[in-house]
């Protein structure tokens, strides 16, 4: 009987995602987790949130109402001023849109910019929400290296070029992280993101800039943005988030982009889901006009800049020498491992034996089949996040992949 | 330099919203609207969803994470124990997912079932929202008349017979708003819903029922939802949402529909939101846990059916006699006027002339060029919402509206 649904070529095609298949793998008592993405749940601003929920006894007629798509005037201001700061210019309101996670912006953005078979070029690795939203418009890919200063930005020309040799077709997006990539942690050299704008506009290719984690800088000096750099011109989209620096439960994020462009956003989410939840906008927007924001920032620079050491310190430790090679990074959520041999695929099997979970590599690729030109796998790699399990877990669990590593 | 931007073939059909820009043309001082579809706010629970807040500081280290896309666990058994009194039997975890909005349902469900050019049966009238995201699917509509006892369900199997010899494809969804229809205001008969259950299990086409104003009856006896007719079976898809019934603003609905199907449009959303905020997924558990919801739904009820009998006593008394006709609907929102002459497009003009608002019939049809088969226009309708103005002015605009189809 269930035969009655007739699925779409695109669902059909759909897989189940292998980081989801994974975290139920890892459900197991005792299990150390470095696989999700989580920022810490202990560090989350709990008081200071809940106590904002007075916005909603105060301007409740408002708030429970529906909202413009293009999101709640309140946080529009606060987002308005804080990318003043970020971006170097005074972003015109009709510049911007409020989103539901910057997931949302991402697949938006892809709705509107790409028929299928479209080619995008993504950074190898990448993050595999953005490869899913991709996908789901009908993307091929074209896969560019990164190394530790992030995307080889000076192969852009000749990808461009085989691109079009391949399938007569121009890219139509360059998606990067340039701040603390997920999943490599690397940070985009300044040379190389001024390269990359000046690209962007000369190939005529827009750059869409994910930017959940630049405000997590632990040490070292932070870049510009790639939008700042463009002087907010088109060729650069910009999106970033509360996902990561206040919490993800809120579900609120943000894209900056032409008006065009944002119109053409706001049209497709009418037909999606018509607007992000006025209730999360007004907490958030309460959040930052009481001034949290700063405070917790400073908080949890602290928290995660002693996991990421504590992480660096139980790698160096723990690891059997020689056995993997990794760039501490500076900033993020990350570390991205190379093994010196084998399958990260075949470790994940050990190393959930053991009871440590980290994501394999090959998550943050494309599928083999749907990259054009040089194809990158991802299975040398683990991606280990240090946000989200306590110092002592940090230790213990680096403590098991060594075994592993060693075994 | 914007001219970077090469949109999709989709983003490039896409128009404005024909609702969208009628409501910049009504905000205006003095104006009464009967256009938006939007509770009354002065009818929201703001105190008690305020005191709901508490859960935020009591378990916000779950709230403020992300979440899983099928919905937060303690509001997922809120709805399975309202879904097993509302369909009859109790539904199983694996057949429910949180929406975002119900339209979130709508274009999930779109998405996994249809490839473009595939053909969705639709009740003309119907929600604007809903062509939204069939048309984004690249639909093609076959429309089917409605009368006060709701769709025409014995023109069915003809209706698909035709869309089957003009496009050699069976339809692949029919859509319907069965209870107080937006916006018809019908509520479709006993016997119609066994027919159309019956038709769509023989057809092998299976139903997306959507169920926003249900529980918004005022007079008159409840008919079984088309869910509950079929016993649970697959050929029924189930969407219900709290917008209208406690606020739109919290962005929480739900599906019910096969694990496949739910499994599917899990996948999807997971390159387009990932999940719905947990934040007000758990504002809105906690509310229901509360016994709010009860309370609630009988102060809305008498608010309601109040302005429902004023603006029946209102357009009754201020319409120029023959001017047009109507049912009075028995619950919802809407009012749904046929003009005995003219087009509601034209009468618009000089009712925002006068201001007094309404929305052209136009707007809850498929393009003319969209539909197969017999093509239906609402020229000579207008949809008017009685919940959101206040009694007086509910009097008030119905007098404009009166002088304007005098003049």
């Amino acid at each position: 009987m269930s035969s009655i649904y007739r699925y779409s070529a695109l669902a059909s095609r759909m897989q189940p995602s292998p980081i989801r298949e994974l975290f139920q793998m890892i459900r197991q008592p005792g299990m150390i987790s470095f696989a999700g993405g989580l920022p810490d749940p202990s560090a989350f601003p709990v008081g200071p949130v809940a106590d904002c929920a007075e916005v909603l006894a105060r301007d409740g007629r408002r708030v429970l109402q529906y909202g413009a798509s293009e999101g709640y005037p309140p946080l529009r201001d606060c987002l308005i001023e804080m990318m003043s700061d970020r971006l170097g210019y005074e972003v015109p309101p009709d510049q911007l849109l409020v989103t539901s996670g910057s997931q949302q912006g991402v697949n938006l953005a892809a709705r509107v910019l790409l028929d299928p078979g479209d080619v995008v070029i993504v950074e190898a690795p990448t993050y595999p929400g953005t490869i899913h939203s991709l996908r789901n418009a009908g993307a091929r890919f074209a896969t560019i290296p990164c190394d530790a200063d992030g995307m080889q930005v000076d192969l852009l020309p000749e990808i461009v070029e085989n691109v079009e040799t391949a399938t007569g077709l121009r890219p139509k997006l360059i998606y990067t992280v340039p701040d603390f990539s997920n999943p490599s942690g690397a940070c985009m050299s300044l040379e190389r993101r001024r390269l990359l704008v000046a690209f962007a506009a000369e190939l005529e290719i827009p750059v869409f800039e994910d930017d959940p984690y630049g405000k997590l800088r632990y040490t070292g000096e932070a870049f510009p943005n790639l939008k700042h750099i463009a002087g907010g011109a088109p060729q650069v989209i910009y999106a970033s988030s509360f996902s990561k620096v206040l919490a993800p439960g809120v579900r609120v994020a943000w894209t900056v982009a032409t008006p065009d462009l944002v119109r053409a956003m706001v049209l497709m989410r009418q037909g999606e889901d018509l607007c992000t939840s006025t209730v999360t906008q007004a907490l958030v927007a309460e959040y930052c006009r009481r001034g949290h924001l700063e405070s917790h920032m400073d908080k949890i620079l602290d928290v995660y800049s002693g996991k990421c050491a504590a992480m660096q310190r139980a790698l160096v430790q723990h690891l059997p020498s020689g056995a993997a090679h990794w760039t501490e990074p500076e900033g993020g959520f990350f570390f991205w491992l190379e093994l010196a041999k084998g399958s990260s695929h075949e470790l994940f099997d050990r190393a959930i034996a053991e009871k440590v979970a980290f994501v394999p590599g090959g998550a943050f690729y494309p599928d083999n089949d749907e990259q054009i030109g040089e194809v990158h796998t991802g299975d040398r790699f683990a991606r280990l996040c240090f946000t989200f399990a306590d110092e002592e877990s940090i230790d213990e669990g680096c403590r098991r992949l060594g075994r592993v590593l060693g075994g």
